[in-house]
């Protein structure tokens, strides 16, 4: 896998950067000036800063859906300049850059990973990485690097031992399974950590009603527009977890939930 | 017109879906997977949820600026998963692809339709559509088919009835012209529903006084720097519609303005 | 230079736009109406709008990483329709398009001029000129049309005279050296306008003290991890510029600093 390949390489870039300030655009300009044959996608740059599960769940969610060989940079890098590693890691067909704090944790925990290695590459690296912008210094040019041919091992030893990430699971107490709210969308939706397989495996295909803030919601339903406008509504989303929404309003102002509050399935 | 095209396809893509959650860039992955040779560019993700009219506006704008042959997909899409129809619009030589909510009624109204389809050819869409991502799942793999060659006949039946949009135009009474606002920029400039065609017609070119909030302006300025730092003013925008806006501030905090606000011309 | 080189041209943006509106779409739509090979890239469109000077900042930092032959437009543009020329200027293998009201200010008094033109070859912009819009209008097609091969000397006159613009430099007073806050990025962290350059000079590799707000910081960290989380520190950052940081949280509101606040260093 070159960059001679007839398509150019796409390097995706995940981080809590924001959009107003130069680190961004550092990165793509550094990527570009070692490799002009890729194609530059952002997941999104508005992650909650120094955060690293919503990270890892946004990664999850996204980085499967690239075509095979894309390179996934990530970097929610609170420990940036610490004791962490820069690692790379290959996914069935595709590549992750970041820091070695959870972030590609639900992808290896999903995928299994083919393999996983330290960079320590001087190399690849720009001859003066700063101790506080290894987006720019650091993980930018191993995916230039990489999307131009060098070879995954070329970059540093291979290890084993990666960062994991605890994902809160749901609990299964009596009668009831208890989740809780994972993400807080743009539209106010707010997904929990019960994924539709976890609900029908626990609730054995039987009715059971959806307890969250003082509401009881009677079931699950289909779409949206179930409820009349402005109603709430459960749901299972468009990444098969459990959903609190309202119809054309934010389930997160109408019900007053935050991440970590608490969402609970009872039989009826 | 087929990807084999000296110049890959421009999709471009207009919703309401934010920049932080998992969305647009699910719906980059998902046409990449299928069609590489296309070039994807964001319109605007930071629509009004849920609002039609700002959405149509905006696509009006920007759509007709794009080269021939340019798909565009518009997600604005509050009864995703119910009855609205998703469909695919060919309006001169541009593409529209969405759901049936009036999202196009701008552009068809000004320009006409050359043909319409209702997507429904299982063939072009995810093997599992979701209730309530149609972006993702049904208009990202239309785009992408429709980059790669397959005819719009392809994705379902021709049909003629589109939904349309009404928008709010300037009424006359005596000597005045009524219009409202319909736009509020990052700039606080208000944008009424007032065109520059229009003021001219119903002035005959006499001079007129623009009333708005509790201030009476004389007249139409130029440029922004017609008037002091700070002052507001009306101007003719780079869209030909009646503006109210400060020089360097902002409008809608200095005048206390909303979308809907009423902005009055009279004779003088 | 032309459009049939191996590599399409890059072209960035940078605005104080924003993305919700159809102004920063219209410029894309723009460029590529008039010249398909060229690789657009973002810098930033959350710039504080009408200032000049955080504009200039982030071009100087940002700007000088993209490879030769890329063309930078940036519009932060308050004297637009006003007397303020449009200029084209060449910096080493960089080309600038903008208004001439201290944009590229600091890029120039850092890296020289090679050349720069007053644009007004009437060829090369859009037919009608709006008098609030030169960025889709001027700006986009100029640098379209540069992009396709046009020359620098064909767009107008050659200029010497360009708009400087006053970078505040830090003030030696006594045993002191006065600096102040220039920009606060997304995780609120203080950039000063002290230089590590200029520290090491002031000081001669003594330590010395840092005074903000109240607080006083002995000497400076070497990453955000050298303190306890949440606690503030002294950085040089990924600029070389001093930097007033705190570890996992945000150094502004922790402190109460805005731009323009004091930062004094002080020898012990």
């Amino acid at each position: 896998m070159t960059s001679r390949e007839p398509s150019p390489r796409i390097i995706t870039l995940t981080t809590d950067f924001g959009l107003r300030d130069p680190y961004v655009a550092s990165m793509k300009a550094v990527i570009l000036s070692m490799e002009r044959e890729v194609l530059l996608v952002d997941i999104s740059h508005e992650l909650p800063p120094h955060k690293i599960l919503p990270a890892a769940l946004l990664l999850r969610e996204v980085c499967p859906r690239f075509p095979p060989g894309t390179i996934h940079v990530a970097v929610v890098d609170p420990g940036v300049g610490g004791a962490r590693r820069p690692i790379l890691v290959k996914i069935q067909e595709h590549f992750l850059i970041g820091p070695d704090n959870g972030l590609f944790g639900l992808l290896i925990r999903d995928f299994g990973f083919e393999g996983a290695w330290r960079i320590e590459n001087s190399r690849y690296i720009l001859p003066s990485v700063s101790r506080t912008f290894h987006g720019r210094d650091l993980f930018a040019p191993v995916a230039a690097h990489l999307a131009g041919g060098i070879r995954a091992e070329d970059f540093g030893p291979e290890i084993r031992d990666l960062q994991a990430i605890d994902l809160p699971s749901p609990k299964k107490e009596g009668g009831r399974l208890n989740g809780e709210i994972l993400w807080i969308d743009h539209f106010g939706n707010c997904m929990t950590n019960i994924s539709e397989e976890e609900a029908l495996q626990w609730s054995g295909g039987e009715p059971f009603a959806v307890r969250v803030a003082s509401r009881v919601m009677d079931g699950v339903c289909s779409s949206f527009d179930s409820v009349p406008l402005g109603e709430c509504l459960a749901v299972f989303n468009s990444m098969r977890r459990l959903e609190i929404a309202c119809n054309q309003s934010r389930a997160d102002q109408t019900l007053g939930l935050d991440p970590g509050d608490p969402v609970v399935l009872e039989k009826a």
